[in-house]
């Protein structure tokens, strides 16, 4: 019996065979000379951007940042001195630094990188890549989406800068959440160069589209439910569609395609901190005072409702009355996404738990029921992004739409700039239209934009990976001697057992 | 040699042999009824409540919270308009908001959810279990917590509400730990059903105890260890006497009582981040200024001293001076609970660094001794709380006692307030009597509902698992392929070896 | 066939073959006194020291804290109304508190107890150890480094007393950054009573050295990049070029000293959290307003630019171009480190990219290169920290001299005290000259001071570990049913499989 190079076969387990089958693990051909070359070309353009345009923000003086009075106020003491509020006042009431922005800026930062990263190491077999991919996708998106949201929403035409301050670095992490909502689509599916293009693309049209919507549209978004979850699940779900692939449903990669013990549980610290954190995601960027406390507050209650709700439905779905790990580890944080778009309105905290239970009812419906109807329509999601993101995003701007007849609670007209389209004399049912037209705006760029991405991302030149690269570190990581040994006891339980009986 | 269908066996070792076992895995008969429509129902009633009577909390306003003028002192806008100091005071200096409370809360939160939760973990069997239902009882509690609080602590007779804000999720927080704790001690022994109705009764009769203690008594007690350490160890124990069961010391419940190498690690994770955040913990809601820096101080200096002394112990206590891990993920802790009843009184740096001393010596010998003892007493303590949570806790309190004979270093009637009994007319002597009040309470109160909830748990339509789901996520869980094979490999370290020889 | 009893025997293999070979697990014949010996006696010590000489330090009065004049100072407003700033001034204008400091120190902690702990999860049987004795060791740094800082820095000639409050324990922490820097060079490799008394060493030299640095030479450094991370990196390297061992190239330690799939996701835990919170490193003790939010901007786009540069470095240096979970896991915080020494300074944002592209790119030819270069001169480096913390900190050491050439962008004045030698006449050129005293000093002390604290550590007293104990838990810790058998089936990826085929 001789012993088979592992390097060469692959164990494959169908429902009644299991056995060794060679598999060519070509090195990718071209990517080699891409994605260093690509990614050095795109440092080097944004150190260029950057030296030419971006400088610091400031902090506030210390005065005026706590005392928010219009210049020239006058304070009276009670023994009638008075003081004049002024020579402190520099940047004006709403104004906020560090202390207003960045505890919650560090939990966001958690969120995307540590929330995102481990909550994809639920495949067996792609815990590096997941974690790995993720670091690298979203440290290249902060930086990228510096410069555009600079050019886009902050430059200064005087000075010829965009500023870099606590507030933009938070607003640069929630460009990230949308392209790791759209990397949870194709997760296992895609090349290290295909992300970093997919991203480049990613945040030019999530940030053009956030800019219409908050800037033209001016519609609130407070959680970025439709500017962050729906756009990045519905363009990432477009690109998984356009890269749609027979082999996936291949033995071999449906075998890849599941966790282990300990991968749940490395997904769990995922899911834990963004349950955790997510009041600092939907509150981050919320007005100070009252606002910002009813974003808390709401998404504190909505989305430890929707972990009830996902207990409840996950037992009720199962044959046996079991709980399942995939909507405990998703399904329980849609009441964050649900919220999100009103999460900083007067929707009373009743009705955050309401809102709450119906996402993680309808999140947990989707995994269930929806995921498998999608994939079907080569729609393959691995993450199931579509169901904690997608649909519960598509609730959230529904909700936001539905309040927006209720002005006293919607307070939409805090919102209103001069330079929004029909700002000052925007009636409610005008700004009903708005909001509606920014969750068709999303829905529209994320798709469009996700098929021409993913058109561009199927050329032969960057989609030269193998079906055994599907959900397999192997192809792009060094692996530690064990990586083969785990894959095929999990999936031997009983014949290394039976010689012991 | 047929294969075995694992499904219907499980491997059990003994000191002298191995051999496979069939065992039934029944399906929990009543449980996929009562659980969901449990939960469904308790959702109901707290939407109701929270429609009912719960609002927002308001931030205070900005000048208010941040230039302490005299009342009364006048602010003269330059249109003219004054406003008196006053009129933003609507809760008087003391009143706090985000600023002050947000950035603990989520230390706070992420002990909850990620610290108790990983803690947990070390059980080989029991990972999902342990994570799964802790972030399932966690959320259940903050969301009935919320509502209970709002009632006993917060309710406006004249609005007809009680207010949420970042203090009251703190406090929500709180009382999720000494529910958590409680699970500790029959972790692994209980089906969901039973932990949903365990917490719904504890959170009523902690809450009691604690406005009994806090409002009535007005003893100091600021990092909770009397009213969350102390009553959940021993309710958590009381329950637990009341479910022993002999089958506990069944073979194969003992070997699924053990740890893994990676549980181990996962348990770590969670100890770490208990230990970082628990200065948080203690000063999360002490008053503002020297209270709360002492607090910090004092638990950051008791909780490293009780990690020395917790290696120390626990090298002189193994007969191989070798560490235990169960030692170094638990006693290290310890210090954090026994410095909590004064964490912000003046017992100096040094004074901390003795108290948390004498903690770590003390709950590293009961995990080494007293954790037996108490076995044999039908008290099984499957995570050790006596050891971590009550004992340091009884301690925190005779220290609180104690420290009530110096009244200038207790700062006593910073507590009084005039609902207090004998409120403004208390002597150190009364005082130190209402701490020893509080503590009697607390155990009474603990143990009395501990028992009386066990019978309740014991009913035969809630105590429905079989031995086999002792420590065993299968019964309530899909699991991995994985899950068997773990299991089983991690038994027979030579087995599997020894046809290599 | 008989079974080999485990406890005897270690699997080892070599490139061709495999085999069983027995190992004396000596225990270890003296430490079994001197751990806990020591500990108890140092404990005592610190116990005794704290009281004589440690407070509390105070909470900033309201009004100073965000009014930053000096005491007694008068304001004269436009219109000639005056104040005197008196009443509320307690301590000076420098002086915050818990809202400026405690949101960056609990980033910090989690730093120094989550990120350097489970970074140094990735040896295969060395987790227990890794998080283990950094847990250890940490909290021991702390104690002590407060005593040590607070006689040195800021002991009250006039009250007999050094104050503790939030800035001396973020500074203690930055001091167990330092001394588990160190440890990083000898993971595996020393006994942890050894690591005690490095750890009191160190901290005794790292203090001295920072303070010639800080308060004789004035040299800036506010992200510690030289004072912590070059002198705790050549310190360890010293240490361990000191204990270097022929045994440490055995097959057996050279198998352990591997990774396996989960303990590199355990690192990866370690490494993301230290990427999130190193803002909160380098700020977390800098001047309040444009200062720090330089600090916090300037990291925030070093560390991501490290994170590419690594990835494409990484990519480039594998000869399958593969990414090396080695680099990932280190060489992308490398751009924290470089940017450390002049983070609060004026380096612009495409400065900071720069720095952290280069840093990147130099961490990871370091891990490819360096290494083994270092290890044929008997510096044995676990970790590498000779390419994390000791090239990037030389490199922001030689930024940091500089950035001295432009006093426009280095504001070098604002460090300078009259205690500072030449302080108040200084020029530029002058302070050129100290920068490159700094990073001198910390080298010349760093590196004698381990060397001699390494001939401390081979005294055979302490030395007394054999060959078996490196990288292994088993010499010092309980180890469960599972850790032999997941290191013989790692090892052994065919020969277990090959009987099924």
């Amino acid at each position: 019996m001789s012993k088979p190079r592992v390097d060469e076969t692959e164990l494959v387990t169908t429902t009644t065979t299991t056995k060794l089958v060679p598999v060519l693990y070509e090195k990718p051909a071209k990517n080699p000379i891409f994605f260093p070359a690509i990614l050095v070309g795109l440092q080097a353009i944004f150190i260029i951007l950057l030296g030419l345009h971006a400088d610091y923000g400031h902090e506030p003086q210390p005065v005026s940042a706590h005392l928010p009075l219009p210049p020239n106020s006058i304070i009276t003491f009670p023994n009638r001195t008075q003081i004049r509020i002024g020579a402190y006042e520099s940047a004006g009431p709403s104004h906020r630094g560090i202390a207003d922005f960045y505890s919650m800026f560090q939990d966001i930062h958690v969120m995307i990188f540590i929330g995102f990263g481990f909550l994809m190491t639920f495949l067996r077999r792609y815990g590096f890549s997941a974690v790995g991919y993720n670091f690298l996708v979203a440290a290249f998106v902060l930086e990228w989406a510096i410069i555009v949201r600079g050019y886009m929403f902050d430059f200064n035409a005087d000075t010829k800068t965009f500023p870099i301050d606590v507030e933009r670095i938070i607003v640069a992490d929630f460009v990230a959440a949308a392209i790791l909502i759209s990397f949870g689509a194709v997760l296992g599916k895609v090349n290290p160069t295909q992300l970093i293009i997919m991203a480049f693309i990613e945040v030019l049209l999530q940030s053009a589209n956030e800019f219409i919507g908050l800037r033209r549209y001016c519609a609130y978004d407070i959680g970025e439910s439709m500017f962050v979850h729906v756009f990045g699940a519905y363009f990432g779900l477009a690109v998984s569609y356009m890269l749609y692939d027979e082999k996936l449903n291949s033995p071999e990669a449906e075998q890849r395609e599941k966790s282990v013990y300990n991968s749940d549980l490395f997904s769990m610290i995922g899911t834990i901190f963004l349950f955790c954190f997510w009041p600092s995601f939907n509150a981050g960027v919320a007005a100070a005072g009252d606002s910002r406390l009813r974003a808390i507050v709401n998404t504190y209650i909505s989305i430890a409702s929707s972990v009830l709700l996902t207990y409840i439905c996950s037992c009720i779905f199962n044959k046996e009355k079991k709980f399942d790990m995939v909507h405990i580890q998703n399904a329980t944080l849609a009441g964050g996404v649900a919220v999100g778009t009103v999460a900083d309105k007067i929707v009373r905290p009743f009705g955050a738990m309401i809102i709450g239970s119906a996402a993680g009812a309808l999140s947990t419906g989707g995994f269930q029921f929806v995921k498998k109807i999608l994939q079907k329509f080569r729609a393959h999601d691995t993450c199931g992004v579509n169901n904690l993101h997608g649909m519960p995003g598509l609730l959230a701007g529904i909700i936001g739409i539905i309040l927006a007849l209720f002005p006293a609670h919607s307070l939409y007209t805090d919102n209103l700039l001069p330079i929004c389209w029909h700002g000052a004399y925007r009636t409610y049912i005008g700004q009903l239209a708005y909001q509606a037209a920014a969750l068709g705006t999303t829905i529209a760029i994320a798709v469009i934009g996700g098929v021409i991405t993913g058109i561009i991302l199927r050329l032969p030149l960057l989609n030269d990976d193998r079906p055994s690269s599907y959900y397999n570190d192997r192809t792009h990581w060094e692996t530690p001697d064990d990586f083969h040994q785990d894959a095929i006891t999990a999936i031997h339980p009983v014949e290394v057992e039976h010689h012991h009986v």
